[in-house]
């Protein structure tokens, strides 16, 4: 025998080795399981499946008994309508399971996959033989004689105790105040049956949801033991139902989601992090690698800024200054002295030139059209966000592999303040589910915490926002975003409301805001601006289905990946 | 009593027209039922409800024993995820359903609602009284000891026979082959149960679908007695369960889906009549009146203007020619005979200028920029088409209630063969589901068959597509959209066999093309045109994303509300 091996020397070691390993682990009764939390393409099964095929050889190698993945690891994750349009992707998928099925030898693997009838289901595979499958509720099943559970769902309902573990496998977006509940589940799960339990969440960015991974492991009395990195692919080691506990974003393990404040901490690492999440994997998922973004020295601009250099790099990241003759002199100065800051390209291209000719030829046009022409429109500040978004495109269209941001927030989409082709426009809008006053925490937070401190200049966190598209003789200045429309602390209060408790417009007029607590507004103020936010609101339903790819922070959003909402002006 | 009546005369006159009628009635066991065909807005209760309150008093006093409304009558069609959101419009459709109990006196209603739920339900009232609900499957009641059944859902499974009738209220959209299919399977219903059938459908549009209306009576022998009409609101009076049959739009009553074909007559007057209730219903429903678009000469824009006069009326319709250096003369010809044809206001604004200064800004950026460029890209020729978009939203934001259009088609939607914030840009795509070959097939048909024959210039129906941009020195003119892609008859079977046939590339390179029929095309130029389109498809993904409203007309399409996709640029 020993003739017909090439490495004698090699297999002898292994030998020697696995004969030591399997003594020491009969000793301490030692059970080595792998939570592999990666990151998918929807329907990208070579992708997918090629992932998994190696994790399953790392663990092979390190002698793990078991390996578990999450809910659609093969077919990948928010995978919609895609399996009904190109059925061919079920024979892909089938293919690839019979190859992983081939892979498992010595080793028991539970992997989430899409079945025939295009239903997430489960598969138990134990050493190159397909034991279970499942599609909804739980099952149970051995591993040298220990019982295990698998629950499709995370809704429970296990009714034997004393299991080695229960399996989890899950593929759960990130939510503000998710990692406080998962806590309490998992915990009173494992006390309740005396289980081990094993949850396993895919991580990364598919089609606007960003996953958060945090695969962990509670003991049977419901005592957190491991955790996986959040918002990053890991494989996590577990022996004896113990292994890493990775850090958390700070101050998203005490709750935080059952009254509005204007107090943010506790979500602001967290909505930090997914953004990053999203725009790595947005951009690594669509073959981008460069942005470019309009500087204007303003809130919105800035903060995308920042977070477009922590994901992308600051050299990937390219600034450009669009001023206008009515841009102030303070706000040029602002988005220069950010963009020395963070380090990034930038170039300030003035756009009065083009602005003129369009506002001329537009003119012109309009002293000749026949059609009734409004008194007062925002023709010529559109113009000017439009003219922007050209430029922006154009640059984007040249260079390589780079993608135009949209930098419109929460608090502006929901009253359909932003321009079509103009700020709303991109290839991709980081910051469409962050409200306004949330921003500003987010620009206090990244200051602190950030390795480069105080990279945001304090102006721009303390100037009133505004989008400098029109200016106000008798103030003598650009008119702010808050006299066009209402305080935002009040704006956002509403959105909240209307997300998070279904407040309806008698609700909305009755509800006492935090606002009220520090100035004195009437109630004719009030309902005056609770009509308008449902009047802008319902004529801004168009414009959010114009909305490029985004990524959803909140529990609700106006995404319509998790709203979906008929286009209709009128209904209140 | 006298005394206290204010008109004796009157109550005298319909007491005896009463007695009258209910002898003339018992004589002749006339039965008077009405079928009420309503558009209605998606969560609009006070809209709906309203409607609904006036055809039953209408029906009452025309003496109708029974009015039959379709499926979400009450809350609306295509509500998608509203109610969740803003759980007080279930109140407020409790409160009118309330009411519309209160004013059936007299007569039977059968009424589509939503529950508390989220189901779609029916209800059935008789006399101010509540009888009963369904949300799925079937039931009987009965008026005056006749028997009938109401069944929620399209599939039927009847076990009684000989019933007065089978009420089937719904609320679905308008297909290619559905009236051949609807024939088929109700004139089946009525012969096994031997009972006359009553189909109810919603009309008009909502978010992207256009409900056709259409609803019907079969008697029990199977033969159609009644159908109210195509795409308009009806209320369709039934006596004997007989009445009016509407005109079908030409062709459809055949059999029109199982093969391509490049011959299109089944379904063409059937598009345009949806494509005209689809531009009503939107502008409609969003409160604008005019639309503005581009002229190019070419076929969408022009093919995009006559379906817009037809729906909106030509004094509501501005076209605009917008050329540049390389448009040429014949275009700028044809879109001017095409606008003088269709009588509407026109106005040519050469964008020459704005380009040029477009062009040379972004030179210089191109010369600062540090950023790797491509050698080959089509920045500046999306510059033209965004320049024009521009000017087109400028124009709407200053006239009253004006929309710009996106007159991109189906077959360059697929292909991505259309400009972000150019073409593909404006408040609705009335064409972004009609592929190319159907449109040149439509435009011929609008010449033979509108009220003004031959509208379209001639010209247009015979050049090749094209949107020039792109000049060919070495030809002499610009590029045709064929040589940058492929041939549209090939590019148009590929998308039917993906969408009808869920062809995947494997199939797609072993299918015979009509093209191939006349076209000697070798297998190498075959497989290169289908990895051209898989390639181009991917990347084009992202822009589908950004579609405006639309209309679906096909029974597959990229349109969000039926083909959801996730946002991944590679899977093949």
């Amino acid at each position: 025998v020993l003739f017909l091996t090439s490495s004698p020397k090699k297999i002898n070691k292994e030998k020697i080795f696995d004969l030591k390993y399997s003594m020491l682990k009969k000793e301490q009764n030692m059970k080595k399981i792998f939570l592999a939390q990666i990151d998918t393409i929807a329907g990208n099964i070579e992708y997918n499946s090629k992932k998994i095929l190696d994790n399953i050889k790392y663990a092979q190698e390190k002698k793990g008994e078991l390996i578990i993945f999450p809910q659609l690891a093969l077919f990948g994750a928010n995978f919609e309508n895609l399996p009904h349009r190109h059925k061919a992707l079920f024979n892909l998928e089938e293919l690839a399971f019979q190859k992983i099925i081939e892979h498992t030898k010595n080793i028991c693997v539970v992997i989430g996959y899409l079945n025939k009838n295009s239903q997430s289901s489960i598969a138990v595979i134990q050493n190159q033989k397909l034991i279970k499958t499942l599609s909804e509720g739980y099952d149970y099943f051995d591993i040298d004689g220990e019982k295990f559970a698998i629950s499709f769902n995370e809704v429970l309902d296990i009714n034997k105790k004393n299991l080695s573990a229960i399996i989890i496998p899950t593929c759960t977006a990130s939510k503000s105040g998710k990692e406080f509940e998962l806590n309490k589940k998992f915990s009173e799960l494992a006390i309740t049956t005396k289980s081990n339990v094993l949850y396993v969440n895919q991580v990364g960015y598919s089609n606007d949801n960003v996953f958060e991974g945090a695969s962990r492991v509670y003991d049977n009395t419901g005592v957190l033991k491991a955790r996986a990195e959040f918002f990053k692919e890991d494989l996590l080691e577990i022996t004896n139902y113990q292994g890493k506990i990775s850090n958390a974003p700070q101050n998203i393990e005490e709750k935080a989601f059952e009254n509005f404040s204007l107090n943010y901490e506790k979500d602001l690492d967290r909505t930090y992090q997914a953004i990053l999440c999203a725009i790595k994997g947005y951009f690594d998922k669509n073959g981008f690698k460069k942005a470019v973004l309009g500087l204007s020295g303003g809130l919105d601009s800035t903060i995308s800024a920042v977070l477009l250099v922590d994901a992308l790099g600051k050299e990937n990241v390219l600034g450009i200054s669009m001023p206008t003759k009515i841009t102030s002199n303070n706000s040029k100065q602002d988005a220069y002295i950010l963009a020395q800051n963070l380090g990034i390209e930038f170039l300030e291209v003035p756009i009065a030139e083009p602005i003129e000719v369009f506002t001329d030829n537009l003119k012109e046009i309009f002293s000749t059209i026949k059609f009734e022409q409004y008194n007062k429109s925002t023709t010529y500040e559109n113009i000017q966000a439009r003219t922007r978004a050209t430029i922006l495109w154009s640059i984007s269209n040249e260079c390589k592999n780079m993608l135009p941001i949209a930098t419109s927030d929460k608090s502006e989409l929901y009253i359909g303040y932003a321009t079509i082709n103009g700020d709303m426009s991109g290839g991709f809008a980081p910051l469409a589910d962050v409200t306004k006053t949330k921003l500003f925490a987010l620009g206090h937070f990244l200051n602190k915490n950030r390795k480069e401190k105080n990279a945001i200049p304090q102006n721009i966190l303390e100037k009133p926002p505004g989008a400098e598209l029109k200016f106000d003789e008798a103030k003598g200045r650009t008119i702010t975003a808050e006299e066009d429309n209402m305080p935002y602390p009040f704006l956002d209060e509403i959105i909240w409301l209307i997300e998070n408790k279904s407040y309806g417009i008698n609700e909305l007029l009755k509800h006492k805001y935090i606002f009220e607590n520090q100035n004195k507004i009437s109630e004719e103020q009030k309902e005056e601006w609770i009509k308008k936010f449902f009047d802008k609101m319902q004529k801004a339903v168009f414009k959010w289905h114009l909305l490029p790819p985004s990524v959803i922070i909140d529990r609700h959003t106006i995404n319509q990946n998790e709203y979906k909402h008929p286009i209709i002006s009128k209904i209140y």
